[in-house]
């Protein structure tokens, strides 16, 4: 059975790795997946949901690790399936090892979704839903149903579609703004009236899915739950679809702060939520903005800035939660450059990070590189190392060394030497507008010409003129139009950016090689999430090419 | 007379300048605050509250400055001012020169505000409430009063005061949430109670004033209209203390979008939208997430990054609002090597951008370096160019030469030239933990272990390999415990972090001097905004110093 015994008030649905997921630039690689479910199972959110089986293997497989990795007492894990039986089949053996599972169905009510989109009547609609939430129960016991684009739906026609769900046994009802259209009026309006309806079948449970464009994402889904809806589906960091989905920290902290006039809690531990929101934005590089809620660098500035004689005494005037209740205080638990194995390993449990031992000791190799360059390492740098350390550094391109000449009356001239997948070392020089420019270029000398840079971000991990820095590099893969995100992390904010580049290039190689599996997969894929663009060239299942251009092969 | 003789339904209320200016990192130089001033008039908002004359000499002389730049058709033109007469005297004095000019006094009313903060009784308040609005009306015609922290005040006492403050000739009265606290439920209420209040005063306003503390600021605002406010205080970005104020584009696009619902427009030019930001973003280094609504670069990605045949056909399908109506669409128009002064000139005037002859002979300066190696400059360049030409550039250091040699193998070293703020040229070289590192700690061989770097952050401006950089530091004063940003954009990103390292310590000592003068300004400044914090160390006026360190003087 999946419906938990004793259900929090309100239920924390977090769809981070779907919806958040699909969001451009922010696809994560698996071992990046399981360390933000983990993150999520400590933070006791009650749902994740893990992805969306049917869009491709490479998603069905991440389901499917993520299902078999959280234990008994963790949170249910949820696929996405479209209201089709081989979408529903897919996912519910993608789901099938977890302790505790839900399948989430969805079909579009609005009319314009139906006519232009699925090009069916409101009847067809009707059957389609009942049908699919039936073969999944048939599968699963607990099921979840969406009617996409709901706040654009009739109301009358929504809630006979609703009312079929039900009858075929969907246990949560959702009410997705999906493309962010609804008022707050108008969205407590309307969960109250789907409310009503789900109180005629005792543990039916009504759920908001809220979206950003105008901005009320957070503002929708406190309303649903005043309305009746005990849970909320939200992503960390709001990362989503276009403007993204409702934070989840800005949720939870929104109704424990207000708890007197929400009436409602949450199981989720609140001081995890510094922690998984920089998780997150490692893993998709999606940087939060200074002033954002909860989360941001500024959110608690009036604590961190202020140093004046008056403000402590008077703390209550201007602070509504403390820095503490967030986990915003940081850790100061930091390694050196004489810490050893063990002790980088029990820091990285207690981040909720456990590795398996090739990737450990990637990441141990890497600390002591940035060790010896930095005196303390502290949890941000470890969590950059992790992220950087992917599963497929070993079986792609690797960065053996660099050197770089640059200054402002010289003309930028970079040297590397590079590892090809195959095997063989070998070198190429370039010049460019700038050390990171004349790097990619003697890269390219190695890899071919395969993809453009698009843009670069370069931050501060931590403080001190010393500071590592955590590059984030989108490339464009010139073939198909895809673009990919590559990490590096290195106290060498140039060498940071060609490890950067080079591992956005093996991630291109990595998404051509899983294009050429997805061109299996067909069909519409109108969900609460929108289209992953398609590669014109599938390229042969191994992407890798020979090296080109005028390189020497020095072993 | 400062009121609008047609008044748009909904007045927008932009507090950038202040409310946003005085958040942590997002100091403005004067040139930046004429620029966006002059920005937010061609985007058409009603009232520009410009400052806070009485916090410091530079204050009023930004206000002062506003205030004489913009015309009789453009925006009202505001100052803040605590309810005390030198506040009010100071402030008038500051917005004199406005065609058209707002005074606006605050004194908080909750109990926690008036009992530890202030001070005094209810009764106090009252009279001084009364006081101040009736002295700034012998002063000013267009009189606003706040009451600080609203939300958390006794609503019978909050009536009170805003009735002595109708009563001494307010014209606008404010709700401000000052911490961020309430719900959309509770605020609504609260704003039609002052709502019935102001309608017993023909021509009185109601605003609102909303923080996002728990992500509700922009909620809160368009359920104050709802409520019957006419004027809503906000920013571009939503900047501001902490999580910052309602976002400016949030609010206008959703009053926009969802006219239907809201029944109220604005005067906004929402083509301008994205340009603002752009701006805002480059004066103040506070960048926005990719999932921000309005203007984050994914807020319409289901255009730009989806390229399936069938999209095109179902555009309603997903999109509520087109990316051309708030001006995402870009500008084609580029500029190149072979552009000259004129073309730059228009260039630069067609996104509102008129500088003085000084200023625009350094932009132009550094584009013709830019062109040199890049093919194309497009706005976003400009835009970065001009951000980082400061006015202060030509009195402060100044980096004349660069050269760095890194790589993976090799001790990174830089060697800088630089000319001193007093005349005099010197070299000196560093070592660090990679080029930035070297770089940085070479300049401090010559400006002297001044500042600390706390963080730096670099962004492509521009697409392609040859991107221009800009690079954000945040720069830690060590005797006086406050941050400053500086920016920089080159084509190579160690440069242009050795150009933001020079230019936040020219910032660093410009704030040095300014506490010097903001010695004579004390006495508790607790707005709707909090503390700047004060320097232990009041440096002397010209606080450069004579170069320190190891360094040789070489002309």
């Amino acid at each position: 059975m999946s419906a938990p015994t004793e259900p929090s008030p309100v239920r924390i649905f977090d769809t981070t790795l779907r919806d958040g997921e699909q969001s451009p630039g922010c696809t994560m690689s698996l071992a990046e997946k399981l360390d933000v479910a983990r993150a999520l199972a400590r933070l006791g959110v009650d749902v994740i949901e893990a992805g969306f089986p049917a869009a491709s293997p490479g998603d069905a497989e991440a389901v499917h690790a993520i299902a078999e990795s959280l234990g008994t007492g963790g949170p249910v894990v949820c696929g996405l399936a479209r209201a089709t039986e081989s979408d529903i089949v897919t996912c519910a053996a993608a789901i099938a090892p977890a302790a505790r599972r839900r399948l989430h169905t969805f079909l579009a009510t609005s009319d314009i979704h139906l006519r232009h989109k699925l090009r069916i009547s409101r009847d067809e609609a009707i059957a389609r839903a009942h049908a699919a939430v039936s073969l999944a129960r048939t599968l699963v016991d607990d099921v979840e149903f969406s009617p996409e684009d709901a706040t654009r739906s009739d109301p009358d026609f929504l809630c006979e579609v609703l009312a079929a769900a039900v009858d075929a046994g969907a246990t949560t009802l959702n009410v997705p703004d999906t493309v962010g259209y609804a008022t707050t009026a108008e969205y407590e309006a309307l969960v109250a009236r789907v409310c009503a309806l789900a109180a005629r079948s005792p543990g039916v449970v009504v759920s908001t899915h809220c979206h950003d464009d105008l901005g009320l994402a957070v503002a929708n889904s406190l309303a649903g739950v005043r309305a009746g809806a005990r849970q909320v589906e939200c992503t960390i960091n709001g990362i989503g679809e276009r403007a993204g989905n409702a934070a989840l920290e800005e949720v939870v902290m929104a109704l424990l702060t207000r708890a007197d006039h929400f009436g409602v809690g949450t199981t989720v531990d609140t001081r995890e939520l510094t922690r998984l929101s920089r998780l997150v934005t490692a893993c998709t590089g999606a940087h939060v903005a200074p002033n954002k809620a909860v989360v941001g660098a500024n959110a608690f500035a009036h604590e961190a800035g202020i140093h004046q004689d008056g403000m402590l005494k008077h703390r209550a005037t201007y602070e509504i939660m403390t820095p503490e209740s967030v986990g915003a205080d940081g850790s100061s638990l930091v390694l050196g450059k004489h810490s050893g194995r063990h002790a980088l390993r029990r820091r990285l449990e207690s981040m909720g990070l456990s590795l398996d031992d090739a990737r450990f000791d990637e990441v141990f190799a890497r600390f002591k590189e940035l060790a010896d360059r930095k005196k303390v390492v502290d949890a941000r740098d470890l969590r950059a190392l992790v992220t950087a350390a992917h599963e497929h550094v070993a079986t792609g391109w690797a960065l053996l060394q660099l050197q770089v000449a640059s200054g402002t009356h010289v003309i930028p001239t970079a040297t590397v030497r590079v590892r090809a997948p195959g095997g063989g070392t070998h070198v190429a020089s370039g010049t460019g507008s700038g050390p990171v420019d004349a790097s990619c270029r003697a890269l390219n000398a190695v890899v071919g010409e395969v993809g453009e840079l698009e843009g670069f971000t370069v931050r501060a991990v931590t403080e001190g003129i010393a500071a590592a820095g955590e590059v984030t590099v989108r490339v464009r893969d010139v073939h198909t139009g895809r673009t990919h995100l590559g990490h590096g992390v290195h106290t060498d904010v140039v060498t940071a950016s060609a490890e950067a580049y080079v591992d956005a290039i093996n991630r291109l190689y990595m998404a051509r090689d899983s294009q050429a599996e997805r061109g299996a997969w067909s069909g519409e894929r109108g969900g609460t999430d929108s289209v992953a663009p398609r590669s014109p060239l599938h390229a042969p299942r191994s992407a890798y090419p020979s090296p080109a251009g005028a390189t020497e092969v020095v072993s």
